[in-house]
């Protein structure tokens, strides 16, 4: 039985909460925040709102805004035990070398209120010692995530990584949300593609799964797009885009 | 039921060819193709490469490169039938108007091989005659896909839309994949965050559902996740669609 401590009471807290209350072989001995409000949706588990009150585990996990984990870690009052934090982008070694240190990271996007596969989702684990990686392993393995070893350095290139595919991914959705509606065009007709685009890298590697105008070197449908799109924002990023499909297509000139 | 001929005899062709020969309502009478090669793959039906040879049908369906459709179309040997390409760029008049003139466009990124299911495939139907129209219509109900009524124009702007959200998110997906590579990470950890974030807008706006430092104004992150970029290209990408995100949510400054 794996015992653990919850700091934070957000999104990612309570999803952690979920899942390992739903496993054999974890026990959350406890959730902490620095206001009682959000500890009141943390039923059937002893919370508090005081640092010192923090009880006995063998993994504390740091689940605080990316900006409060070094705070939080240094006022831990105790010494020598488990801490790690959830954050793709901070490193191990914002939480304070009093405690044994270590980085349990889900790689996904989550939304509050809505359900999550955790076995659809890789965890990034990092660790000073062997055991307490190990610990994390069989925290992640309760679960039935997928985990992977991950040093900070990594995690930082997985982070940027997930900005390009989420957020900025999402951003492109936007925007032909907004081409659509300028055109008086349902958007779902875009749905199915969009869902096709990303399932279609599971089989072939981005490289090889690019289509478009771009990559053709077509640069007559190039020209006309440009032509069609109303905002100049709109047009930079297609130009800047589909520069960047061609180079990497050894197209130079377009 | 309803007599195609197809005239091409690439992916759309074959992809078309596939489901119309599944459908009780559909009647493939003959494929044409300028060369012999690629009409072996047809096999159980009518081929030919003589434009003068084309059989009597309710309609033709041009499915060649956008350059070749109004050749092709001009180059028909009869008048006043309905004869529809499937370009997602091209106006229905770049068909010659000796023929009735109509689009069956259908938007989604088909792959050579791999088969597809139409009941996933949006088509965007268009004609000049209603009696054409319902034609279209029922064509696409007989291999199960959901249609729209798309105007020429319409059909432009969902086109540059879906540069956007399959050509240009595929690209993102590959710079990904650069910047894991060159951390030795493996890609695969982005998937489930990919397919995800795909999910994720058929439930939410895209508006709704972005996240990330730029939405945030979290300039720290931003400046860290540039100063991790190694190429120039990546770095002008990041921080073009961050003033983009931001721009979208009143934050101009960042
Ligand atoms: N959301 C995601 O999709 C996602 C994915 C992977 C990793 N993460 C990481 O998970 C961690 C938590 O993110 P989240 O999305 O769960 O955040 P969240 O929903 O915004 O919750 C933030 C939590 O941090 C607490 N907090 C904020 N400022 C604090 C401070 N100065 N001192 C102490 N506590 C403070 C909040 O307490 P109050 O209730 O008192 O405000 C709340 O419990 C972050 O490191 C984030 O990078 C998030
Ligand atoms: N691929 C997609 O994902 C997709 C999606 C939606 C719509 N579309 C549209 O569907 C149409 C066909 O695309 P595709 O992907 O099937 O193309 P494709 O696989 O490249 O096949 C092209 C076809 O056009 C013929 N062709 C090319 N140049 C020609 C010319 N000058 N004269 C006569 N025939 C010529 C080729 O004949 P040969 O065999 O002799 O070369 C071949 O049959 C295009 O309008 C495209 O925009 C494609």
């Amino acid at each position: 039985m794996i015992r653990v401590v919850i700091l934070g009471a957000g999104n990612i807290a309570q999803h952690l909460y979920t899942v390992f209350t739903k496993s054999e072989a974890i026990q959350v001995v406890q959730v902490y925040n620095r206001s009682q409000k959000a500890l009141q949706s943390f039923t059937n588990v002893a919370t508090t709102t005081r640092l010192k009150e923090l009880r006995d585990a063998d993994v504390y996990i740091i689940a605080v805004a990316d900006d409060a984990i070094a705070s939080v870690a240094n006022k831990l009052p105790f010494t020598n035990r488990l801490v790690v934090h959830t954050s793709g982008s901070a490193s191990m070694h914002v939480l304070h070398k009093k405690n044994r240190r270590g980085v349990f990271y889900p790689l996904q996007t989550f939304t509050k209120g809505k359900e999550v596969d955790f076995s659809q989702i890789p965890l990034c684990l990092e660790a000073r010692e062997k055991t307490d990686f190990k610990v994390l392993q069989q925290l992640a393995d309760a679960i039935g995530s997928p985990s992977y070893k991950i040093s900070s350095e990594q995690r930082r290139a997985l982070h940027v990584s997930a900005v390009f595919v989420n957020n900025f991914s999402n951003h492109l959705y936007r925007i032909a949300h907004e081409i659509c509606e300028a055109n008086n065009v349902p958007f779902q007709i875009l749905h199915p593609l969009i869902q096709e685009t990303a399932h279609k890298i599971t089989t072939l590697t981005p490289y090889m799964a690019q289509t478009g105008p771009a990559k053709r070197g077509d640069q007559k449908t190039i020209d006309d797009h440009l032509e069609k799109l109303d905002k100049d924002i709109h047009k930079e990023i297609y130009t800047l885009l589909t520069q960047s499909i061609a180079k990497t297509y050894g197209r130079e000139k377009l």
